[in-house]
């Protein structure tokens, strides 16, 4: 008995993570009885960003333009390169403050199983920039789970391959835990504490 | 250090209830990393939603057409109108199944103190509405604080003057609370167990 275009918005609402069938009807109510201009405002801005956000040509985040702004910024050019797995990595480093160099992001980790490998997370892109560039050190930043694991090990052989100093994100983030959900202080340890690989 | 249209997107998804910073942001990164159309759909469902959607001109509940589904149909007339104060009210009185007559919408209660009067709650409508239909039963459905019970008060005078019968959900609800969290059980419980007010 519900209206088909309000039924239509709570299915679509259910594609976000997190949001069941309850909040779901929750959202599009509010939004449509309480807040029709934040509605609209929010249908022009996703939109808009799924239309134009697309992968930075250096680091591979994502940006709506060819190279995002950490790329395009010569400060940031310390010879340091940190490889995370998604651009919600670089968030949360570039919140902690402890990094000053550039990133390298793969979209993804290796998973033979699902038929992801190097190419599918940019790693020739990647060994590109270690044959043209400055870059000294990979600091590798992969999520401590198995698959993350696996892909730093695949990275330090490259790294190894092209003699470029390789470091991991030191102990203390909790196996299995998801970078994204670190406290900066965590993250900040983690870094300092880095290991020759 | 990030995309400003990025930036622009989790402070869209701001503006839903109970998302905060953190869940804005996995909702801005998933559906641009992994599920683009989704977010398509999204912005096209919510857009055309808040151009479209409006009010029932019966029962004044949310709806793209003039007259809502449950107003046109025959087999709802039956004389008896559950007085709700929103639509996702009417959504969980529809799935208890308990209730076979039509509704009415206050889109609100009674707040003198936020300026919202008998009027912007709709009680003229409601009004004319006694007066020219075959309505024979108010059944009080608004929530069961204290603006729902002052609300529900003064609909009651209104049915007086009008000598249609009224009555009110049944206690069992709790107080506080809000109609659209219970289950269908206790809602059903407390339809049949409602008193003449
Ligand atoms: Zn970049
Ligand atoms: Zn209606």
């Amino acid at each position: 008995m519900q209206s088909p275009l309000i039924q239509e918005l709570i299915e679509a609402f259910r594609v976000l993570p997190g949001v069941g069938p309850k909040s779901a009807q929750r959202m599009a109510f509010y939004l449509l009885e309480q807040n029709k201009n934040g509605g609209s405002v929010l249908a022009k801005t996703l939109a808009k960003a799924v239309e134009e956000i697309g992968h930075c040509s250096l680091c591979r985040t994502l940006t709506e333009e060819e190279t995002c702004s950490i790329c395009q910024s010569s400060r940031r050019a310390t010879g340091e390169l940190c490889i995370v797995e998604s651009p919600s990595d670089v968030s949360v480093i570039e919140q902690s403050g402890i990094f000053q160099g550039q990133y390298f992001v793969l979209m993804g980790h290796l998973s033979p199983i699902d038929g992801i490998g190097p190419k599918q997370i940019g790693l020739d892109t990647l060994e590109k920039r270690l044959n043209d560039d400055s870059v000294h050190e990979l600091i590798i930043a992969t999520n401590p789970t198995v698959e993350g694991e696996a892909t730093a090990h695949y990275i330090q052989q490259i790294a190894l391959k092209h003699q470029v100093k390789v470091s991991r994100l030191a102990q203390g983030i909790p196996m299995g835990g998801e970078l994204e959900y670190l406290d900066s202080g965590t993250l900040s340890q983690a870094f300092l504490a880095r290991k020759a690989m």
